[in-house]
């Protein structure tokens, strides 16, 4: 097992990311660091570990090259060297449950009788509630997924762009989810900042640490 | 500045982490390292870099005994070493965006005029939603948040607990929310894994990867 890291190199890390604007298109992660930032999407939390979510990683050109007009023209669309569109499930439904359940029987052995208890609690959450809501909570869930990423790909010394700059309609029609249980809510794009990109060294734009952190 | 991590420490530390039930009440977070995870805070990514969110640090023991009982008793609320409730915006209004703006003139020196067209983008923005609408995209964006909070204690070694269980109109009564721009969204426990915690040892529960990781 890893030891953990220090505080300096978290801090470090977190300071050196900012939103890639112009990437490097030359450059490609290399395929042991996108192995670790893919399982860091499939390790992220989530509410009673429903996992309300599916990430998909457009590798094909001419798939990018469609997204990048319904996204505000954005260069980072076909530039960086990967684009990772989240998607998150529209509603949650019982068979949702149900299938978090078998895979807690496979993984943990676990007999589906002795969860049933936890069954019944998500149950009765899924069904006391309106589909929207339940959408926009699994939407909340998939953010946790992209907090986890972008932060993964820092420490790894890869940059990000996160972007809802774009039309969710075209991105669910171009990517084939109408009528799919998934809906397109974010996208990132991961890869290498350009040398030009006058961003990065722009100083980090942040409310003062007392305004926004406060001690109770 | 630090150099990156190694994908396999990634990896391992995101392994590590789980939703801590118990927690060591003997065992506090180091100065240096809960400093580290504020500045995470501080540092999360949000969209138009606007940061709609307040982070209560509840040290408070008898205000974090008010919390227990309208949190399903959970017995992290009282046991983990820092408690945090994540706020967010009810909204979003004209004032949150001259907020950021003048906060961008004053870290970069930039003039007023010169981020006009930023200033029209996210006023048309904020003025062509209704509030709650604002008020459900800027709780996306507590849960980057919460994303990159969780990662980060996992890389120093923090054990975590994300909470939805709870009456959030309690929590907002009891901090004194109501009334206010803020709304308690989720909390975040943090510390130490106590070693009676069963759950350290289950085998984390996630679908396979290629069910929830998509290449296209």
């Amino acid at each position: 097992m890893s030891q953990p890291i220090s505080p300096a190199v978290l801090r470090e890390r977190l300071q050196w990311r900012y939103a890639t604007k112009q990437f490097d298109s030359k450059q490609q992660i290399p395929a042991d660091v996108w192995q670790a930032l893919e399982d860091a999407l499939v390790l992220a939390p989530s509410s009673f570990g429903l996992q309300p979510w599916q990430f998909l990683v457009v590798d094909d050109k001419a798939l990018r090259a469609q997204l990048r007009p319904v996204s505000w023209n954005q260069p980072q669309i076909t530039d960086a060297s990967k684009l990772v569109v989240f998607l998150g499930l529209r509603t949650t439904a019982v068979g949702d449950v149900d299938r978090l359940l078998a895979r807690i029987g496979k993984v943990r052995g676990a007999t589906t009788q002795s969860l049933d208890s936890y069954r019944q609690m998500m149950i009765s959450f899924v069904q006391g509630r309106p589909a929207p809501e339940l959408g926009a909570w699994n939407a909340r869930q998939v953010y946790i997924a992209l907090g986890q990423f972008m932060a993964s790909a820092a420490l790894l010394g890869v940059d990000t762009c996160p972007m809802e700059g774009f039309d969710p309609a075209a991105y669910d029609r171009i990517l084939g989810l109408e009528g799919s249980p998934y809906r397109t809510l974010c996208v990132c794009a991961a890869g290498y900042r350009a040398a030009e990109d006058k961003y990065a060294l722009a100083p980090k734009v942040r409310f003062a640490k007392d305004e926004v952190v406060v001690h109770r």
